[in-house]
């Protein structure tokens, strides 16, 4: 059991090189992989977002272990995209223009780990309305990625 | 969109706090997100369980890189599985024993980190036979966590 899902992951990720067309598993596979990726962005940003609005009480410590968190996903985008579903009628919000202009994505990625990782840093420092500024820098990162790239976002 | 969905996400995040009990749709998130993080150990480790089988050519970049990121995932595996979704039917291979023994289950996960992390030290070296017995041992705490705590592995 354990081999055999290893066996098909280990052809997704083949699959992924630029050179390779996508059968319709593999396509399927790189989708859930990409949103897998975004999903634990999301449950990290999730608590970030309650705090810089109020919702939530602030807690400079989980701000600095989510938005590393955060960091390290984001890094992680570019390859968790490079697989091109556009022949394949996946389930996604992804738009086709991710991999019409993929140097402006990973552009973008880039920008928004470059964002969590400040945040984790002052989140560190203590400064409460600094760090929550530095949330706010990180969400409009997360926009100006899905703006451009992601469906009814 | 954007607020609605942070709003539903932080929520999810307060509930996961182990004195709240969880609504459904809080039980049905806290799957997904936990799902999500494995799957993203999932696509790293497929290429890996590759290469240690001789199936695809050995990259030792791609191994430390993957090893490290197995290592991140890894460390959020115990917030990840926090939430108890026992009282709900979601669709989870996750066993009720996760809740039963939750020390067990974290002692395991940080086994695995350990191990995760151990390998990209490895692979970093440039040893290639130390490499895939590092891979091995990785599996096989993989494995050690699936066996008590995952159903049908």
């Amino acid at each position: 059991m354990f081999h055999r899902k290893l066996a098909v992951i280990a052809l997704a990720a083949l699959a992924a090189a630029p050179a390779l067309a996508l059968d319709a598993e593999q396509a399927e596979k790189a989708t859930e992989t990409r949103q897998s990726v975004l999903e634990v962005v999301g449950w990290n940003m999730g608590p970030l977002g309650a705090m810089a609005r109020g919702l939530v009480p602030y807690d400079a410590e989980i701000v600095a272990r989510n938005a590393q968190r955060i960091a390290w996903m984001s890094s992680m985008i570019p390859d968790a995209f490079r697989a091109d579903t556009r022949p394949h009628d996946v389930a996604t919000e992804a738009l086709p223009a991710i991999w019409e202009n993929y140097a402006r994505f990973e552009e973008l990625a880039a920008n928004t780990q470059a964002s969590a990782e400040r945040l984790a840093e002052v989140a560190a420092s203590g400064d409460e309305a600094a760090t929550k500024q530095a949330i706010g820098a990180l969400v409009d990162d997360c926009r100006a990625c899905h703006n451009d790239f992601r469906l009814d976002d």
